[in-house]
C-alpha cells in the first residue's frame, strides 16, 4: 500500500497540502461500540494547534474538526470513520519569495526531484501541518485503548536545544506552554525561546512518550515488531531524525548484567527494555524517546540554489516554529496510540484464545 | 499482513526457529534478469556466521544456503526466490536447565505469555539466528541496488561497549573479527573481549550503516517515508534499541542554522539530515546508526522467575556471542538494502515517467 | 489493511453511509503530472447518478464532488488526492417502519449481528451509495490509463432479467438509461421497467467490461493475478453474485481444442480468454462479465423476523432502483480501471527494465 | 505485497517451480496451540496428488510434505509455518520440442513478455503444480476452522465438460477419481474421460464448495467482503474462468421477490446469496461454483507462433491432466479454507467484543 496509510488493522489514511482547502483522514478498522463524537477529537487537536503561545507558529487554525462518518448515535458502527479539518488562515504570498529556491532542511528538493512539481506553499503535502490527522487518529485509539485496556499514553518535552528538562510529574505537562514535566523551568524556557526567537534562528528537542497498562503480549515477531513499528510510527513524523525504546542508545555502554531487566515474584526490577521483549510488550511501561531537528524555516540567510542551479540565498519569512519539537508531545502520543491500537487488534486476532498462563505485577 | 513477511514490492518472509530443522524465506518482487546463484547469498552469509572467531559464539554451522526457486539458467525469473538454510549443530540439552525459568532481557516471557506456549530451546523464534533470513534477502537486494543503480552499502561497527571506534577506512572492515573499519584498534578490543567473555558478562555495540550512490527521489510520505522504513527495519533486528538518521540525537542539541543542509550548485554542503528529507533521498549517502543492547545470555546469576512464578536465578551457559553487535554489521547492510530495493521499486511504479528537473553533484 | 481499502499501489480508501453527511474517498499512488480537475470526476459520477431517469431510483443527490488534495494547478502532484461527496437528499424518516425489522436480501441482519450496532438508514454503509467513491476513484484510473497506455475501458448492459441484450455499438451506451449498446431493445427495455415498478418487483442484470488497449505484461502470477484482482472487485460491488473473464463459465463446456486461443502472426485467433493467461495481460482485450441480483428493496411483502426475533413481514417503500444493475455499467468500468491502474504500476515497478521480446498484434 | 504472498491475517507465500527442486511456502498468522503434524497436510496433498488415476496426469509425485518450522512438540507456536515439497518426477527434456514455441492457453507468452525470460519446463511458475502449496496451506486452516468453530468445508465435482452431475451425496465424493458426489455417474464419466483422452482433447468443468457452520458475521465491507476475497482466491487458481456466490449467474433472471432470502424464526427459507450478505456471511452455508477452462496443452496440432514470431503449429505430448478439473476439488476447498481462515481472524480483530445480538437457527 501506498505511502499516505498506515496500520495493519488500525488503518489511518492521510490527505492535505499546507495551503489546499483541507486535510483530512479515514481511520479503518475501529471496533464499533466506542462512544465518539468531534469533541474526543477537538480536545486533542487543540493541544497541537498553532498559535496558542507565542512560542510556536502564528499561523491562526481553528482546526475545527468534523466526523463524517462512521459514527451513528454517538458510537462507531465499525465502519470507516471519514473526518476532515479545513484550513483557514493559509497565506500563499508570503511563499512566494521561496517559489524559485530550495529551503536548506526542507523537502522542497527532494519534492521536486522525484515527482517533478512543486507546490511551494507552506511545503505543500511535507508541511507539518499533517499531523492535524494523526493527532485524530490518534485520539480515538488513545480513548479506546484507556477504555478497553485502561493504557495510559503520555508524554512530554525532555529537552529544548541543549537544556535538559528532568521529569518532575505528568500533571505539570498541560500547565505550560511546551509540554514540559516540570515546573521549575518553564521560565527559564520561556526565555531561552524569547532568546532563539529574537536570534532568528531555531533548536532541536528530545520529546518522550510513555504507555502505562499495555497488557504483556501486543506485537509480533519478527517483522512486525512493535518496537519496529513504533520506530516506524516516530520516524515517519516531520522532523524526527531518531527514535529509542528504554535505554536506547544508552544500551551500548551497558553490560549485560546492568541492561537485562531482573525478575522477581512482584515484577520486573527495571525497564531498560522500555516494556518491549523480543517485539512482544512485557506489561510494563512501553518508553519511547525521539529526537526533533531544529526547524528548517528560520530567518538566518543560508546558502542554497534556485532551480536552474544556481547559487543564491535564502531566508524563511513565514510565520514557523522555532522549534517544531514544542508542538510534538501530542503527535508523538497519536502515533504511539495508533501503533498500540494496531497490535491490540492483532494480537487478539491471533492469539484471542490464549489465556495468558501467569501474569507478573506491573 | 503478518509480521513474518516485510516490504510492499521486495516483500522478504521469514520462517525457522533455532533449533528447528532449517531457516527459510522466500523473497517476492525481484525484478528478472538478475544473475544470481548459491554463492551471491553465501558470500554475505558468510560474513554473520557463527564460530569465525573466539568472540563470537561456538556454535557451528555452515550455513549452507540452497537456492530453490525463482532462478532459470543462471538469472532470476521474477518469480518467487525461495532459500533454505538448515540447522546443523543445536544442542537442545544445554537448554534444559532454563526451560522453566525466564533468561531476563530474553523473549522467552513476553513470547509464553503471548502465545501460551513456549519453545525453550535456543530462543525458537526470538533467537537472532533468524537473521540468516535477512542476509540471504538483503544479499540480493545489495547486487540488484549495485548493479542497477551504482548503490553501495556498507557498514561498520562504530563502538563496542563504552569504546568508540573512530572510522578509518571501509577496507579495514573485512581485515578483523569486529568489522571494524579502525585498524589500530583491533588489538585492544580483542583484549576488550577476551576479559569481557572471561567475566561472563556482555556488552552492547553501535553500528553504522551507509549507502552511497542512492538516487534522489526513493520513499514516499507521509508514512510511507524511507526513513520510517528504515527504522522500522532496523528496530526489527534482534537486540536492537535505538535507531538515528543523519545527525541523530545530536541534532536536539543543534541550531537550525547549524543543522539544515545547505546546497551549493556543487551539491549539499554537510548531511546532517542523513540523505533523506521529507522521506525521500535526496541524493546524498544514507547514513544510520543503530545500538544493539548488550547480549541477554551471560553467565553471571541473575534474578527470575520460574513458570509457577516463585523466585529463582538463572545463568545462562549455552554458546552466546558475548557481545551481538559483533556480527550485526552485515545484518544492518542487508536490512538497509531491502528498503532501498523496496522503494527503489516503489518510486519506479509511481514516478516512472518523472524526468528528475535537475540534480546536484553528490 | 482493513476492508476500505483496496489496491497495493494505487490505493482508494473509501468512508461514508446513505444518510450521513458525506461519502468522500482518498486516492494513493496517483503518478504526478496528470491533469485533473472536478470535472473529470464528475462526468464520471454523473453517468451513475440517481435520479436521471423514471427507471431508477428517485433520490435527487447532485453528486457534487470536490477534489480536496494533491492537485496543484490543475495537475496532480503525487500526493495523496482527498475528495468529497455530501449528501443532500437522505430521508432517513423513510426507514422508521423497517428499523426494527431486517429485509430480506440485504446486510440488516449481518451487520447487525457483526457490530452489534445498526444503521438502518438507507443500509448505512452497506448502501450502495458507496459506489460514488469508487466511480470518482475510478475516473482518475481511466483518466491516466487512456493518456498513458492508450486504454480505452466501456461497458454496457448485457442482460436485464431475462431479457439478453445483444451488443450493436459502443455509441449506444450513453443513448439511452440503460447503458444498453443496443438501440433496437430501448423501448422494449423501457416497457419491461415501466412494468416491473408498476409490479413492485425488481430484476437482475449483466453487465459486461471491456478494456482495450491493455499491453502484454501486466499482473502478478499466483495470487495476485490480474483475472484474481478483477474478480475481487468486480464481487465487491454491491449485488455481484457472479464474475466471468473471458469465456466464463461457458468454458466448463468447451473442449480444449475450441478454447485455447491460437496465435498467428497477425495476433490471437479468438479470446476465450478474455485478455488474460497464467493471470497476465495478453494485449488483447481484457473482457469481464458480472452478475447482478435483483434489489432486494421491493415494495411487496416478505417474511422476515424483527429485533426479537419474531415473525413479522416486510415491505420497502424507500425510493429505490428497481434494478440496481441499470446503474452498474459506471461502476464495473470504474472497479476494473482501479484495478488496470494498480497493475501497470505494479507491472513497471517489477519489469521497468525488461524490454517486451517480441509482440503480436492486436 | 507482490503476488506470491495472500491473506492479511492468515497469510500464505507460496514458491517453486514446476521443474525446479522445490515447491514450499509460509504460512503466517496461524494461531498458537493447534496440533498439527506432517500428516495432517500429507492427507489434503493425496487427494490432489497426480498420477492417482488414469483419468489424470501420470507425472509421478509422491509430493511428500515436510514441516519445518512453527510447530513444537505437535503443536503450532503461532510462529510462521515453513514446509517444503520435493519435486521428484520432472522430466524437462519433454519440453525442448517446445522450448521455442508458445502453447496456445498457456502463460508461455505473456511471461515471456512480461518477464523477458522464459522457463519452458512444464510451465515453471505457471504451472498448477503450485496447488500443492494452496493445499497444504488450506489443511491447516481446515483443521484449524473445524477444531475452533466447527466448520466443515467440502466440495465435488459438479459439471465435466458438458455432462451435468447432480449433487446427491457428500459420502460419495471420496470413492471416486473425480470427487463426484453422485455415484450412479461414475462409470459413464469413466468412458467420457477415456474416450476424451483418446481423442487428445481435453474439457472444462465445474467445481462447487461448500462451508458450513461458519458463524455470522465474518467479511469486511467494504472491499474486503468475505465473497470478494473469496472471489480472488478462486480466480487465481489455474484454469478458473468464472466464479459464482449462491444463485450466481442465474440471479440475473430472477425477480426481487424471488432472490431475497425470507427469514423466519427458524432461520433463512433459502440460500440465493449463498450464505454472504453485504459481504458478511450470514450463518448459512458458503456456497462458491467455479468454472475451469479446458487443459490447454492437448494433442492435437494448434496454430501459434515461434519466439520469432513466425507460423507454426505445435501439439503438447508431456503427461498432462485430460481435465484439469478433476483435480481441482480439494485445491477449491482450501483456497476456501484460507480466506475463511483470514476472515476469522479479522472478525475477531475488530468485533471480539461484540456479542450478537440474537441469532437465527441455521
Amino acid at each position: 500500500m501506498s505511502g499516505n496509510t498506515f496500520g495493519v488493522l488500525y488503518c489511518v489514511t492521510s490527505f492535505g497540502e499546507s495551503h489546499g482547502p483541507a486535510y483530512g483522514g479515514v481511520v479503518d478498522g475501529c471496533p464499533p461500540g466506542l462512544e465518539l463524537k468531534n469533541e474526543d477529537l477537538q480536545k486533542e487537536l487543540d493541544r497541537r494547534k498553532p498559535g496558542s503561545s507565542r512560542h510556536v507558529t502564528q499561523r491562526r487554525e481553528s482546526d475545527a474538526v468534523e466526523i463524517l462518518s462512521g459514527v451513528f448515535e454517538g458510537r462507531t458502527t465499525g465502519a470507516a470513520i471519514g473526518f476532515l479539518v479545513r484550513n483557514e488562515d493559509a497565506r500563499s504570498k508570503d511563499y512566494s519569495a521561496i517559489a524559485e529556491k530550495f529551503r536548506p532542511g526542507h523537502a522542497d528538493y527532494t519534492y521536486w526531484q522525484k515527482y517533478g512539481v512543486r507546490d511551494a506553499r507552506g511545503g505543500g503535502r511535507a508541511s507539518a501541518r499533517e499531523t492535524v490527522v494523526r493527532v485524530a487518529a490518534g485520539a480515538i485509539a488513545k480513548k479506546w485503548l484507556k477504555e478497553r485496556y485502561g493504557v495510559v499514553i503520555r508524554g512530554c518535552l525532555a529537552a529544548l536545544g541543549k537544556n535538559e528538562i528532568p521529569f518532575q510529574s505528568w500533571g505539570e505537562v498541560d500547565r505550560n506552554p511546551f509540554f514540559m514535566a516540570n515546573a521549575a523551568l518553564v521560565k527559564k524556557m520561556e526565555a531561552f525561546m524569547d532568546e532563539l526567537r529574537e536570534s532568528g534562528d531555531s533548536c532541536g528537542a528530545r520529546v518522550n512518550v510513555v504507555a502505562e497498562g499495555v497488557p504483556v503480549g501486543w506485537g509480533e515477531p519478527v517483522y512486525g515488531r512493535l518496537d519496529a513499528d513504533i520506530a516506524a510510527a516516530m520516524m515517519s513524523i516531520n522532523a524526527v531524525k531518531g527514535v529509542e525504546i528504554g535505554a536506547g542508545f544508552a544500551a551500548i555502554a551497558q553490560k549485560g548484567s546492568e541492561h537485562g531487566d531482573e525478575m522477581t515474584p512482584q515484577g520486573f526490577v527495571s525497564n531498560n527494555n522500555g516494556g518491549v521483549l523480543g517485539g512482544i510488550s512485557t506489561g510494563q511501561a512501553v518508553t519511547v524517546s525521539i529526537a526533533l531537528k531544529p526547524t528548517s524555516s528560520i530567518r538566518l540567510p543560508r546558502r542554497t540554489i534556485d532551480k536552474s542551479g544556481r547559487a543564491t540565498t535564502v531566508e524563511t519569512t513565514g510565520r514557523h516554529d522555532p522549534c517544531v519539537g514544542i508542538r510534538a508531545t501530542p503527535i508523538a502520543e497519536a502515533m504511539l496510540a495508533c501503533v498500540l491500537m494496531d497490535h491490540a487488534l492483532r494480537h487478539r486476532a491471533q492469539c484471542g484464545d490464549v489465556t495468558p498462563p501467569t501474569r507478573l505485577s506491573r
